[in-house]
């Protein structure tokens, strides 16, 4: 059993939206397939990966460096002793071979890829779906039958005002959702207030069913200031106020703001995870972390990154999965998280979730099929395929 | 005034050498040039860079995003007000466009790449040699005549005995260095004390003379043996005795050592830098901090840096850049830092300073030219004009 190929392009997932940070016209994804020669109804069966959102495709990193060390492996080295599957942490161990500690960003972005791909591809040889695999290995042995998921949406469009964001909230709602989430910081308190408020009336007034995400745009002042105004409504999460490094700001905010904080998507290793835990003030129970096992050197360091954040004393349910796609909402089943994001209206092929199961009440299931189940997505299965 | 064209190209590094944790042997570094449309000598006027050492070249992140936004920029936006030089600051902002936060790793040494090019550019605009640029820009207007540089060394080689270890660093002393760096952590423990008793022998049983690097290798437990082990020699510093990231190892081991700690070269943020100070038991006017401008965003970064740090209460003269190059000699010399690393052996011709200007008591000058001093390095500015 050994890879044979490994393929890799850059596809575009542009849209027309824009956060507090950056716009996304211009950003795009790598996709990869993992050959085997192990033939399975006629064909070599292949593992897929591709890189979640947010962060630009790793062609270059991936062809320098990672695909040739996967390629130049000893197969043996690849497998599990007995050689039955593939070993995700041998491969691991090939593909940071001679990359020094530190500096986690970009590659840890090439390493998710590959390893969604090596995942996908040990749940296939074993004939698993990933979230049943995850949790025989991983978890408690039962996968969740469902995961809780929300829409986020509610971005920054020019010339999108209060009633079209409603409009757009409305229709997550339609599809099933029964928390979304909007996007704040991008134009003075006061207005995004009046959008709050907007969304909220939309919500029966339930706070707890929205949430807030500033994608870090927030100095420690400003912080404080959205804080202290969005405190009465309750709402589910108030996401990435600071600078995401910024961990003494996180702790500041805690101490004052008191409903849920959420922090995490741009923390790309378990030591980056782990010292928002032990220094950022995060309050096991309350507090949410979104770490995107896409971007963060894969499921392997996930499950690093999850034992050392256990081992401060914060509960695997309150881990929330960014990025909105299936592997986040395979790892959320099998490992037994909090929920997982989700993107009805963007990022397509790459967000959503398997063909016909639908989102009911907040909950969406995951299809019994070996793999990730990318097979199951049919748009994004194609884009695959094209690899 | 414009940039015209920029050109890159990846070129080995590779050194026989192995640390306790990467061997170098496929290392490579990323040399760019920025060509300008000013005139001097009858040639373009063109800024030089290159990453520094310890990270691979960046050819692919450059390509795909970093030299496409630079050329794409309108060229007054990459100029200050009035348009007399380039504004460094100014193109960081353009580089660094519709990118997230956080994730500080490749493209911090992508972007360290062309920044140095850029201040190369800048100081020859100005017509003035960086280091003095610098100390009127943003130092106490005169820099530092010369540098404390120390020789980096005592690398790992299979059948490398003590004797070759005290060999390589008295070859070191002959060169006009008083202080040498080897390195610990690959061995076990009781070898490398046997290492080290044999350099502290050469150098007259001067602790302070010796710094010791284990390169991020040690777990809680084998830093503090070890720290308990060398603490009697009352050595320089002891260098990276966990991972990077792990402040609270850092805070633990400083609990316990009562010499000077370092760290840093592998934070390429001003927050991952602050966040070290800030939660790593950093002991001001004792420990050195070495983050590496090359890797990390560059210079215009690293001042940010410097100001953070020393917000927190940290001179700059506990700053001892990393990577052996003349830019960070040229930053040490211009913002008055407590000195530069050097080596002498390995890692050439980027490593090393200007030909002719020898070290003299552990201490380097710089030459009087224009921009970084390149020119003044023949063997390096071959290879740049080469680009």
């Amino acid at each position: 059993m050994r890879i044979v190929a490994v393929r890799e392009r850059a596809v575009p997932i542009a849209s027309p939206i824009a956060n507090a940070y950056i716009d996304f016209s211009r950003m795009n994804v790598s996709v990869v397939a993992i050959e085997t020669d192990l033939v399975r109804d006629g064909e070599r069966l292949t593992g897929y990966g591709f890189n979640s959102n947010g962060r630009y495709a790793q062609s270059g990193l991936l062809r320098e460096r990672f695909i040739p060390r996967l390629l130049a492996a000893e197969p043996a080295e690849l497998l599990e002793p007995g050689g039955a599957n593939f070993d995700p942490e041998a491969i691991w161990a090939v593909l940071m071979r001679n990359e020094k500690p530190g500096g986690h960003g970009e590659r840890s972005v090439a390493v998710g890829i590959l390893e969604m791909a090596i995942w996908d591809l040990v749940a296939k040889v074993a004939g698993r779906p990933l979230h049943r695999l995850l949790a025989e290995r991983h978890g408690d042995g039962e996968p969740d039958p469902t995961v809780s998921v929300y829409a986020a949406g509610g971005y920054y469009h020019p010339g999108k005002d209060e009633a079209a964001l409603v409009a757009e909230l409305e229709g997550y709602l339609g599809l099933g959702y029964t928390c979304v989430k909007m996007k704040i910081g991008g134009v003075p308190l006061t207005e995004d207030l009046r959008r709050i408020e907007a969304a909220l009336e939309l919500l029966g007034g339930d706070g707890s069913r929205l949430a807030v995400d500033a994608n870090g745009r927030f100095d420690l002042a400003a912080a404080l200031a959205c804080g202290e105004a969005i405190e009465p409504y309750a709402l589910r999460w108030y996401e990435e106020a600071g600078d995401p490094l910024d961990y003494q700001l996180n702790a500041r905010l805690a101490e004052r703001y008191p409903h849920s904080l959420a922090t995490g998507e741009n923390l790309f290793s378990m030591q980056d995870a782990r010292n928002l835990v032990r220094f950022g003030g995060i309050r096991p129970g309350l507090d949410i972390l979104q770490m995107d096992p896409a971007l963060s050197y894969g499921l392997t360091e996930y499950l690093r990154t999850l034992a050392a954040i256990e081992a401060e004393g914060v509960d695997r349910r309150s881990l929330v999965p960014h990025g909105g796609h299936q592997f986040g909402l395979a790892i959320a089943a099998g490992l037994g998280l909090g929920g997982n994001e989700s993107y009805p209206g963007v990022f397509q092929p790459f967000g959503g979730f398997a063909d016909g199961f639908e989102v009911r009440d907040g909950e969406v299931a995951l299809p019994e099929l070996p793999g990730v189940g990318f097979e199951a997505k049919s748009d994004l299965f194609a884009v695959m395929e094209a690899v």
